[in-house]
């Protein structure tokens, strides 16, 4: 893909261009992050020079105050910071800091870091509660999280206290949104531009500690919560995590899809209420995954627990990796788990968030792997990969070996550089029933906590920990309460969510049932899609033969048929046509 | 209720009232419709001279060129006429045509009929073939049919052949919407207003004997294809009546809903594609129920086919009767066949076109029970009525006595004034899979033709005609083509069709599964809604019991319950909640 979209050419600060908006620096900092996140891990001369380039460009867009924001300098200096509720200032500026936090760590170079700590320090001067600043926070969550990227980047306390306030400020009364729009002279009753639901849309509806259920905007959310369990680590606020918990727990137990998409319905990109999980309209945005990744990510640092793990896996290999086309060129915004034939991806949208960021979570998914905690790492996914690590002062290594997630073993490399004694914790994934695990060709037994298996050992170099999953297809229900599901179900293997397609299955989808009392085959088919498992069922065609009327007092004949079934993540990839995730059943 | 809309003050033609809009004289007008239904079967002194009262205002706002149109001869007289394809200023006189032939017929004042003549007889020196006319034809149908009207009831035949010109020149290029924006100096690209597919929704994409599948706007087309109807019959056109039947025939075989509504899509208020029949989504328009049983009662004059009957009956007790709320005074516009308990009537809707829609057809109810040709009649509805007819020349008193749709007895007396042979044809119901048919008690045989049973004999006054259906409780499958029904059944007695409500199952409907190997216990109960026969069947509840994870192996426990199912039309009156006819069926 090669379009000219303007949104580099925007940090010229060229009147001539027609391309400037609120908020498309956001689109070009998630590219500068991607692209350092892939030079940490594989560094690449050309791709460096035009990193360096381009962050010249854009802190040479910085106004000397620390003003950083293509559209407002050049097309609306006097507008700036009057209207947080739409603007996405904010949510830009957080990706601003998101890049050059990235650009530090791959680099090294401190100029990028450093003019964005001098555009928080500009947006603190602005906001906060202090005499003679504007009590606000940004219609758009994301900025409460990169600074504290930022406080950690640069260990300046005062950005997680800017975050801190940003945080906590929200959704207080009276709400700063009627300040702002009444001193623009307009009517704050007009504020409820969205939906009727304007302010919980925006996550400004009350303050964040006292939120019961995930709601509104599915990406404000996550983003908003990813930051929130930010703050809530760096200040060991209990309270705060508390609510991450709450909110963590009720999206996962009652408004996420068995694919990890989140953000059921179209209007406002939103939650709908629990358990109301549409398919063929589910919204469920690229961008609302990731940030469920995030938030996951984030409470897994806090609370070594294999329900935000799972999360993440669930996530990353069907309602984010379907985001993006088997080429790489073409994304899905919206991610629904059945279709009939016409929703396909596309090259490009108008808003653009999603490409770029599969790009940067792709290009720093190394960091989901593992964590640290004193003597002790813990394995959340697995995934063929290197590491070296910090374990209570020793450097481990650590490699790991897999044909995962087709595969259904794994092979790990410990390598301390001395003898040490620490604990590998592994994740026991939640979807499979048993896995064996070996050290050295030895049994391990052991009860997982909180769904990690704790080894704990004397841990010498070239140590081997082999893991074995019992990983067959599997059928899976939805809790019934979610009526969209019932009388349904789908199938998954491993972590992945599978689907039918009428390429395979030769019939609108909708018209097969499988056989609940079924033996799934798993065909591995090289020459698929890249490469993957297929499964095939037993099932039903519902045959509608040579019915002549509409409506009649004849059940519809049912002939048997073996279905196929692709994973989730590479459907319309293909032969348009219809596809379904969750299946009629018969039983 | 009593609210004031402006609807009647608007023909004072006052500057004053702000209640102007270009289609709201129709709203009026077939108020009046109504009202001389009514007079005419029922007379009411007081009704009567109101009727007299507002015919006279309507009359005195006519322009004295014959035009009458309330909105654009006080707000914008210099745009008459000039964009027909969004005003409705011919679908509004075409209505006020309607209003003054029901009141000519029921008054036999011709005031109304007059100015009506006077203002058709306008339309055509503007519109035609001829030099220095507009070629042009409404964006909404309606003034062909109440054209034809205008004509049975004038004898003028220029009236049936400017229904003729307004039938026939629709749809031919250059399209004359565009060539009429031209005039306007705006852009025909502009055209395509509603969808993407404007021309079609306005049935203005192709002229209409080429269409051979029923599509667009769904009022539009049946009020355009009942209009084609007339002309077809009135002037022998077979190539016009057999585009009429095949676009009825596309409509009950591959677009109609088992209650008779049609129009899935609520985007441009349209028909969907073949077998796409969404239930929740359903829209339904009422007043497209209302017009597919005018569009089905005038193939029924040209040809005898309970085809149509059966539409006209499945259509009047089930997707126009929900129209209206059992205290008659809350409406639906639209018509789903599922509900997750927050779709209800309202009082009165901006654009108000179905409660008096509503109105004037159960008002004229009559009219569609019988039809005579030479010397046979026709019984169609089987309803408790009286009627007066003529036969070959002897007058015939018919009258029904009947407990239908819940009693399966009807006991028709047969009274020509003298001894006279001819054919009583009774339509042999669609859903009725046997009945017996008895005159003077003694049993009659014979094999219905096309769906009509012909009794031919000498009957002579007082002579008794019993009917008894076979009409238990009955389960109905869809197509399995419409994807939305498969693995569900709806239940049906007689042209009854049943719904769920959550009210009466206590539990969301869509957790509730239908067990097919069922008998269907029919109770009458005097006291519910107004008196109606529920169903029992047996079936399960799908129960979530404390189900921790959103998804897992585990299927879903399935409880024994006997459902409880009310009529379709009967359905949210009573207390809020989920509602479905297509159930899902466990086998």
């Amino acid at each position: 893909m090669c379009r000219k979209t303007g949104r580099i050419r925007a940090f010229r600060l060229e009147k001539s261009n027609k391309n400037y908006h609120p908020y498309f620096d956001s689109d070009f900092a998630k590219w500068i992050e991607a692209a350092c996140y892939s030079l940490a891990t594989t560094p690449d001369k050309n791709l460096s020079k035009t990193v360096d380039r381009v962050v010249k460009l854009v802190v040479s867009a910085q106004r000397p105050n620390g003003y950083l924001n293509t559209y407002f300098t050049v097309k609306n200096p006097s507008y700036v910071f009057k209207d947080l509720r739409e603007q996405h200032e904010l949510y830009s500026a957080g990706h601003l800091m998101e890049a050059a936090v990235a650009h530090f760590y791959a680099t090294g170079k401190r100029n990028f870091l450093e003019a964005m700590m001098r555009y928080a320090d500009y947006i603190s001067s602005v906001f906060g509660r202090e005499k003679g600043k504007k009590r606000g926070y940004c219609g758009h969550p994301e900025i409460e999280l990169a600074l504290v990227k930022l406080y950690r980047a640069s260990g300046e306390r005062r950005f997680l206290e800017l975050s801190s306030y940003f945080v906590n400020e929200r959704g207080r009364k009276p709400y700063y949104f009627d300040v702002e729009a009444s001193k623009r002279g307009e009517d704050p009753a007009a504020y409820e531009w969205w939906t009727k639901n304007g302010y919980p849309e925006m996550q400004a509806h009350k303050p964040v500690r006292e939120q019961k259920e995930a709601g509104g905007h599915a990406v404000r959310a996550v983003y908003l919560y990813s930051g929130m369990a930010d703050v809530a680590e760096e200040t060991g606020d209990k309270a705060l995590f508390g609510a991450c918990r709450r909110l963590f727990d009720d999206i996962i137990n009652t408004k996420m899809y068995v694919t990890g998409g989140i953000g059921a319905v179209k209007k406002g990109e939103a939650f709908s209420t629990a358990y109301d999980l549409p398919n063929e309209t589910a919204y469920a945005e690229t961008c609302a995954a990731i940030g469920l990744v995030n938030f996951a990510h984030r409470m897994l640092r806090k609370e070594l627990d294999s329900k935000y793990s799972d999360c993440i896996e669930r996530a990353l290999y069907n309602g984010v990796l379907s985001g993006v086309s088997r080429n790489g060129r073409l994304f899905f915004y919206d991610n629904p788990l059945a279709s009939s034939g016409k929703h396909h991806r596309k090259e490009w949208y108008d808003c653009s968030c999603c490409p770029p960021n599969i790009a940067r979570l792709f290009a720093s998914l190394g960091g989901y792997i593992y964590s640290t905690k004193g003597s002790a790492v813990a394995v959340h996914l697995y995934l063929g990969s290197e590491a070296n690590l910090e374990l209570g002062g020793t450097a481990v290594s650590i490699s790991q070996k897999t044909g995962y997630p087709w595969g259904n073993r794994v092979l790990i490399s410990v390598s301390p550089e001395v003898p040490a004694r620490f604990t590998v914790k592994l994740r026991y994934p939640g979807w499979c029933g048993k896995l064996s695990v070996k050290v050295n060709g030895k049994n391990i037994k052991g009860t997982a906590k909180r769904g990690y298996l704790g080894i704990e050992r004397l841990w010498s170099a070239g140590d081997k920990l082999s893991i074995v999953f019992d990983m067959p297809a599997r059928i899976v229900y939805s809790d019934p309460r979610v009526r969209q599901n019932v009388g349904r179900a789908a199938l998954m293997k491993g972590p992945l969510v599978y689907c039918f397609e009428e390429v395979d299955n030769r019939a609108p989808v909708e018209s097969l049932l499988l056989q609940v009392n079924n033996k799934f085959r798993v065909i591995h088919k090289a020459g698929l899609l890249g490469g993957v498992d297929i499964l095939k069922a037993k099932g039903f065609l519902v045959n509608s033969g040579r019915q002549k009327q509409l409506y009649s007092g004849e059940a519809p004949k049912l002939e048997a048929r073996v279905l196929t079934a692709i994973p989730y993540f590479a459907w319309d990839n293909r032969k348009a046509g219809s596809m379904a995730v969750w299946l009629r059943v018969k039983s």
